[in-house]
């Protein structure tokens, strides 16, 4: 039963007369529930209770971390239909998405408990000491990675499981040892609070403490400010708009005590299309993107925004067969009014400019919050001399660069902001040959991807998802995978520590069984 | 020969009419040689080449970086005694110091060597695909870290060689494959031409692209501002203070696109004493600590500011006896007129507070730029309502805190800013029995130590040195040992990538026999 109130804690409250509610673009109706905003003293509580969890939580070992992550996916299953109902309300996004987002948030809790209960993670290493060492005793030295403290996650708009309340942020702070609160995302609080009482059930079921976790209710921007702004809170996680992020990121930079944001935001994804590709499957790579640029109405962080060729009939065969291709794809639902409200803006802003030319718009009438896909096309020149042309627009849009060459191809891309990923389509012969432009991609993204689509963000230990900003805001970290641990723990020596009182990773039986470097080489053997 | 030159690449230039010298403390006059800073046209140059030198640079084998960067340790060494005298001769530092610290430089950089030329630091993940999988296939996604670009390294006044020119800063980002631009430190700015005349021969010898390297002269603010804010620059290391780590951290984070500061500023590395350590070695401890405060004229990151006892006959005891033994060794000098002059007002700022009592201060008459050092004593009561009091003073200086019990301690550690080490004196069953005290203590620095000394910073791969703010801007990176090429790096993601087009380090075969996590396993076997 969804309530509207805050989880501070195990318990619930909403002491704020600020209210609001989520709507159900589908239906273009507000949903029933009225969410409470969490005051100025909820936010307070929230926060001296995770610092309060710290203390303990950051010492539970590895299993019981696990167990705890565990019991999260297996409550977040036992919430059933009612809530991929409820998500569906929320997000105007079809039963086989709120089905698969689901299976992926599961997975991802569940592989970091596997993650945790391993223990490697923690990166141990060894330096044992030289009593008799000249000039002077060589100590004895052990480092592990240990956890920061309370972190503040910003749910996001476009994954209201994944990327939300028990998502890969939380998920992963949670495995670090970090106690986490949840800035719920206004339009889908309903979703989120459902999750969070999956996550305080768990944390309740494993004996967590009190405090490890609390969901807080917000429809502006006060609730995050002071979030990010309180001395207890240690990092941050946000997936969302650059506004949004930068946002965050230039607030925490301005405490006294600095903290890390981690946020992944804007990225159009640049696709570039070496004249090979274009002259033996243009139709293929046209229905290709038509697809990708669809996938999720385009609300996809890594959906492919900029697609650049080089000028020809080849290029322009792919880029009206790709207008064909998209237009025959019947319109699906946004996420919210807002979205469709700005997705048209901003389709209108850019494809407004001078010296562009709309390959093709879906001009049918489409229901309300239905998002009309759109192909525009712009020459190199064009596209270097106007900035407008470079913003991500958020839903089914993509822009064609016609490059003179492939020396105006690199201009392009080197010119290109911060990117999540790159992708080429050519034969392996010519990528050899074409080394400048794969180089200069390489240089703006942090994935790229040879002959395919880039949306598809493959839950792996080998994927990078982050890049040079405005990406994100740290392109040393990923926010997808394991590694994306990494984020909310720093690295810890102890010298000359009574091996009694070191940690279980430290230990020199290695009671954990986990890979260490001890003196310089790795291994799972104790000392 | 010492020119005053700025290093632009493998040229030397002087365009700016500003000029400065260097100081010789011991003999308090200036030394001969004229530095001309670097002026706006210099800088651009630099970071010009530098961004140039990057595109090849970061391709170039962990072999050949290897070679490189044993060649400046081998041209270094090659400066002889001329080198040697210089350093004395701008920094006022014993010729013992001297030598041990260029011993320093030159095993961090042969260390770097070693660890790029066996390659396993690029931390390559693999993950192969699945092109049956259902629903949809799993690509093939193959990870490994990468050099982020133009790297500014800031000399730091304490470490003219091991955080200068060719100090771990450098080292670090030349082994990442970043470029270095120096902003050479004013206070040494001979020693930092003659290593950095010997970076350019080692990059000429062994084919390097120029602009791998260039060292900027400077003695104001002017040329380190313009360096940070340049776009072409996508990282920055600093070694010094809070205040001017922090203006840099503030410069990165207000550019269009925020770059990394990795900045290691100030630390007072708090020593608790529990009663034990007390009883029954209060005049071991005290002598102890009266070198470790005296050591390299309290110059260093890691020197002991404040020692935290509990009240009563031992702590008395001890502060006596650390006041004795203090005041028996010969004053040093400091490093400059400046520093001296700092240590001077920031010591009688201190000890100037209400509620202070001075246990001893070295009284008789010492030449000029000496350091006369002084020990403190206040309660923890005064302590924790006077943040003067928790201020670093630079220099042989030390602050013994009474307080009433363990409680009392507990609060002082949690009310300390972040620092570089904390240190607990003290039988392993007291330290079982004080969970909350090494726990608090844990939280607020990056390294421990039991029943040591915080000075003597062990060079190896479980060396954390950094802690939370203000010991570090991020304390999820070290600036000491091999894990500190991490701060140059991001981690990249290549997806379907043509086998033979990807670098060595994720090829099928393992050409590298690096360490790798194939499929989540770790292993050096091929594919």
């Amino acid at each position: 039963m969804i309530t509207g109130k805050n989880y501070i804690g195990y318990g619930q409250s909403s002491t704020s007369d600020i209210t609001y509610k989520t709507f159900n673009p589908e239906l273009n109706t507000e949903n029933p529930w009225v969410f409470h905003e969490a005051s100025a003293e909820e936010i307070d509580e929230a926060v001296r209770l995770a610092s309060r969890a710290f203390e303990s939580y950051r010492d539970i070992s590895g299993k019981r971390k696990a167990e705890f992550l565990n019991a999260i996916a297996d409550e977040m299953e036992a919430l059933g239909e009612p809530l991929l109902e409820t998500y569906m309300q929320e997000s105007g996004l079809p039963r086989g998405r709120a089905e698969g987002e689901r299976g992926r948030t599961l997975f991802q809790l569940r592989t970091f408990a596997e993650l945790v209960a391993e223990g490697s993670w923690t990166e141990a290493t060894i330096d044992t000491g030289i009593l008799d060492r000249k000039p002077a005793p060589k100590p004895d030295l052990r480092k592990m990675l240990i956890p920061l403290g309370a972190v503040v996650v910003f749910g996001s708009s476009n994954f209201p499981f994944a990327y939300s309340t028990a998502g890969g942020d939380t998920a992963s702070a949670l495995a670090a040892g970090c106690p986490v609160i949840v800035k719920s995302h206004p339009m889908h609080s309903g979703t989120g609070e459902l999750v969070a009482s999956a996550i305080v059930k768990a944390a309740e079921k494993t004996g967590m403490p009190e405090g490890v976790f609390s969901n807080l209710n917000s429809s502006g921007v006060e609730v995050g400010t002071k979030l990010v702004q309180h001395p207890g809170v240690k990092a941050v996680g946000f997936t969302g708009s650059i506004k949004g992020g930068r946002a965050l990121f230039d607030l925490a930079a301005k405490r006294e005590e600095p903290i890390p944001v981690f946020a992944e935001m804007g990225s159009i994804n640049p696709v570039v299309a070496l004249p090979s590709a274009l002259k033996e499957k243009a139709g293929f790579w046209a229905e290709q993107y038509a697809g990708s640029i669809m996938l999720g109405t385009g609300q996809f962080c890594t959906s492919p925004g900029l697609i650049i060729g080089i000028k020809g009939a080849e290029l322009r065969e792919f880029t009206q067969t790709l207008g064909e291709k998209i237009t025959a794809i019947a319109p699906t639902c946004m996420l919210h009014p807002n979205i469709h409200g700005a997705f048209n803006r901003l389709k209108e802003e850019v494809s407004g400019q001078p010296e562009v030319c709309v390959v093709a718009e879906y001009e049918k009438t489409v229901k309300t919050n239905y998002a009309q896909q759109e192909i525009i096309t712009v020459e190199g020149k064009t596209f270097l001399e106007n900035n407008t042309l470079h913003k991500e627009v958020f839903g089914p849009f993509s822009v064609v660069i016609q490059c003179e060459d492939k020396e105006e191809m690199t201009t392009v891309i080197k010119n290109l902001e911060g990117q999540l990923t790159g992708t080429i389509l050519g034969e392996e012969e010519e990528l050899r040959e074409n080394g400048s432009v794969v180089e200069a991609l390489q240089n703006r993204v942090g994935r790229m991807i040879c002959n395919g689509v880039p949306t598809g963000v493959e839950v792996c230990p080998s994927m990078q998802h982050g890049g040079p900003y405005p990406a994100s805001t740290d392109s040393r970290f990923t926010a997808v995978g394991i590694h994306s641990i990494k984020r909310w723990a720093r690295p810890f020596s102890y010298q000359d520590w009574p091996g009694n009182l070191l940690p279980d990773e430290l230990k020199n039986d290695n009671p954990l069984g986990i890979l260490r470097m001890v003196n310089r080489e790795k291994t799972t053997a104790g000392l």
